[in-house]
């Protein structure tokens, strides 16, 4: 069977994990947002790629969520004290020798889709790993707010890194920008993805940065519209708060309520412009989204097992839709 | 007093701490080589200044001669992982910090002087540190040999790095080539420390590729010529052979013989054309160098104190030659 998924970092990451448990020898396509992607210190940084290729290698620290399991950050410590900004990202001295190499090919003229499977020869996730891509999307924040030393708030776009990590999405998001995302082409390999796969699935990531940078690739989103495969989407939101993350903090932006059912509406059937055909709620929840298939099953990715049984349910909601 | 050092790396980082320790309070410019700057994994990297920086801010590592105390090799051996070329070269997961502030000022415009006093704002060496250019100069070195899968040696010129680490040097250097030096401006503040130095140093470094290479830049030659500054040079031969570093394997190629009296006469006085106007030769060395004054006196920088009367007797016998 051909599963392409549509994934974000974290949530995308264990999400995958799922996958690959319940499909064993299943050929999977992961097409992950990199509108999140951002160059500090010289580095570029993919964060949702690696934290997917780290966590399908199972050297992610599960504890921290990101990044390498065993880090350490004599790098960040040193270039703080040599007062290198910003000083508010932390880069782990393991993590440093993948954007070195990513860089480095970057700058060599290498597209992020060879760089990306360059790496995955070392870390072999047993999915192949597409960055949405190859072009420069950035995620930008519209936010009101004074630096210091400045005598009232103004508004102003920041960097989507910048509002998650540096003021851990605490400012209120008026709006969000996908710098590129109207002229950005689907990196190699994505568009095959879709329209050969025989299901879609969205993973529960967030579904305005990651999943909804994505869809905002046109090609992308027509090729959604085209395909014959059935598409699932899975409900990042449970019990209306979201399962990890703070896709509460990204839906006010876009005037979609925080629920299973405002999420599931967002995304839209695809007989009406949509882009699903079923959807998979958490087990207590409820939703009504005209012309979607809706089901109910626990999703919270406690393990890759509670993980592969959400999958499951999915493939058989898409043998359903698919009909 | 004001007191201008030509000096390369670990050499003449040992010796500046003794110029330091033996004229606290003076002001010391060290000019210091850059032929052997190398840019690899993306990351410039000046091990001379590097060196010299650490050293005279006693974070460098004794034992090692190079780098940081306390280093760890975390990035070296991930990029070895990945397959990074080269593997040759160590790179210290402390020192990748340093590499990757100078990289991005570097990419941001900054010359190579203002990035490295912005490095000395953190190390604060009691030494004002130049580079003797922010031109790029390289080191080459012809060699014959043959890479693994060819038949037979051939002559080919690489990185003074590459012949240095890789090989250890230990393949017969056929000649040296600076790449650039004679287009190669001196930073800014070099000439001026030269010419209006009380005396000018070179340190006991490496005649060829060290001092050999600041020399061959012309402004800094006719520089020399020109200063009223009286200039002495330490030998960095001791008993026909190098003290330290691999001078040995040097000066063959320019035709100099391994001795104290051989470097002094490749260095030549003032008065017939070269650029000394003392020579300080170790305890047990004699040399005859025409038109140079010669003295006699332990050169082992076993330690500072050791080092910084080195320094005494040079600075008399400038004051001797400079009557």
């Amino acid at each position: 069977m051909r599963i392409a998924v549509l994934a974000g970092g974290i949530g995308g990451a264990r999400f995958l994990r799922g996958v690959r448990t319940a499909c064993p020898g299943d050929d999977i396509t992961a097409i992950v947002n990199t509108g999140d992607d951002v160059t500090l210190h010289g580095l570029r940084i993919c964060p949702d790629l690696d934290s997917v290729m780290y966590t399908l290698a199972s050297v992610h620290d599960e504890q921290r969520g990101w990044g390498r399991r065993g880090e350490t950050w004599r790098i960040r410590d040193e270039l703080t004290t040599y007062g290198a900004q910003p000083t508010w990202f932390a880069l782990g001295d393991l993590d440093i020798a993948t954007h070195l190499v990513r860089t480095r090919m970057l700058d060599a003229g290498y597209p992020l889709s060879d760089v990306t499977a360059a790496l995955c020869r070392r870390w072999e996730p047993g999915v192949r790993l597409l960055p949405m891509s190859d072009d420069r999307v950035e995620t930008h924040v519209v936010v009101d707010y004074a630096e210091e030393g400045e005598p009232e708030p103004r508004r102003r776009a920041v960097h989507f890194q910048e509002w998650w990590v540096r003021h851990r999405a605490q400012l209120p998001a008026q709006a969000f920008v996908q710098v590129g995302v109207d002229d950005a082409q689907p990196a190699p390999g994505v568009l095959d993805a879709i329209t050969t796969a025989d299901v879609v699935l969205f993973a529960p990531s967030n579904p305005v940065v990651s999943i909804g940078t994505i869809l905002g690739l046109p090609e992308i989103r027509e090729a959604l519209t085209a395909t014959p495969a059935p598409v699932v989407g899975l409900s990042p939101i449970v019990s209306d708060k979201p399962v990890r993350g703070m896709a509460d903090a990204c839906l006010p932006a876009i005037g979609v309520p925080v629920s299973a059912e405002g999420v599931g509406r967002h995304y839209g059937a695809r007989s009406q412009g949509g882009v699903l055909d079923g959807w998979l709620v958490h087990a207590t929840d409820r939703a009504d989204v005209p012309g979607v298939e809706v089901r109910a099953t626990p999703l919270l990715m406690t393990d890759d097992e509670a993980t592969a049984a959400m999958v499951h349910v999915a493939l058989d909601l898409a043998k359903v839709v698919g009909q």
